[in-house]
């Protein structure tokens, strides 16, 4: 991680020996920026310190990103879908109902503590945007689908009853992540995961017993 | 609600022939912008529309509010609390849990269907702050420790674990709230009033059968 500083004052006659590829040099400033913010505060990020810090000329800055909000923007949605990737991965790989909601609380709890802070930084510089909340409900749609495709299968809820509740259910973690950045200690995880789960079993199970009860009637 | 429009492009020769109280002229004043907002939309709202619209002078208007930024603000906060008493007082009238949470609930969509289009606008110009957003918390947090004390009277679950339920619940109605807003029909209205009941009573008779067994655990 280690990188030479280029001297940012008279950035424009510096040359790296060695052109990266478009994504690549993209990366790479974002990846400046972060250390910016991480290391000296948001307010810290500018064409010229992202240029000085990715030991780049200015000009250079300004072919992938318009001005400093660009970057901010960029680098929330960046993060933002790193972050979805990673939780949806551990999602996807654990079975049955419950392992999977255990698997998003956990991942969210652990984006949470690992990446708050960022988010933090870029919210406040006012780089979340209409566009990037679009983005994010698109995402929180699919997730929604995901989780109700599972509580169909699993509890014979009825597709529409599935839908709402895991959409009501996914909400509520935002209150998990709330109440776990007031008291960041292993039994208040392990207290806010157990009353979680025991909302979604316990509130999905009776669903179920309403679902069955309903067959029932509609069979007589 | 006829009000004698004063003639606005010379409004510093209007006089009123009553002197309100500050807080009455106050009121009228933001009542004179929500009738823009909803004839006109938000754009239409200015001092000098406002003073147009309430039949008053543009100075008295200055007297009460900085800029129309003030107005659009002071307009949002006295709606959220007006708001949050039209439920609080259904909500404390209800009697048992369910019932408080039904109260809620309806309450909430009542509100939404009829307040929504007023807040959109308001949010959309801008006037929603971190101020607000404080006072929004505070009340927040006092409607979680409401709900908190009830669940314990009524389930047996422990304070700690009543709070941190209470408040992934009450983030939950968010949820109730957005799926109603895209389909606000009285089937769809039941079928999230259903499930959040659902979730809630699943849920906590969950934690409750948890509670008791750690009981018996500990006294054994």
């Amino acid at each position: 991680m280690a990188r030479q500083r280029g001297s940012g004052a008279v950035g424009l006659r510096v040359v790296r020996p060695v052109r990266l590829a478009r994504a690549d040099r993209r990366a790479d400033l974002l990846d400046a920026a972060t250390h910016l913010i991480v290391t000296e505060g948001v307010e810290a990020v500018s064409m010229e310190s992202v240029a000085d810090r990715a030991g780049v000329s200015r000009p250079l800055v300004y072919k992938h990103f318009g001005n400093r909000s660009d970057i901010l923007v960029a680098l929330f949605r960046r993060e933002a879908e790193r972050l979805h990737s990673e939780i949806a991965a551990e999602v996807r790989a654990a079975q049955g109902l419950e392992a999977t909601y255990r698997a998003l609380v956990r991942g969210s709890i652990k984006a949470s503590s690992q990446s708050g802070p960022l988010f933090a930084a870029l919210r406040s510089a006012g780089a979340w945007n209409s566009e990037l909340r679009r983005e994010r409900e698109a995402r929180d749609r699919r997730t929604v689908r995901f989780f109700a495709d599972i509580t169909s299968a699993e509890f014979g809820i009825p597709a529409a009853k599935a839908e709402a509740a895991s959409a009501m259910l996914l909400t509520a973690i935002e209150s998990v992540l709330v109440q776990w950045r007031t008291r960041q200690t292993g039994a208040n995880a392990g207290l806010l995961e157990e009353t979680y789960l025991d909302i979604i079993l316990g509130g999905l199970e009776r669903m179920a017993e309403r679902a069955k009860t309903g067959s029932v009637a509609v069979y007589r």
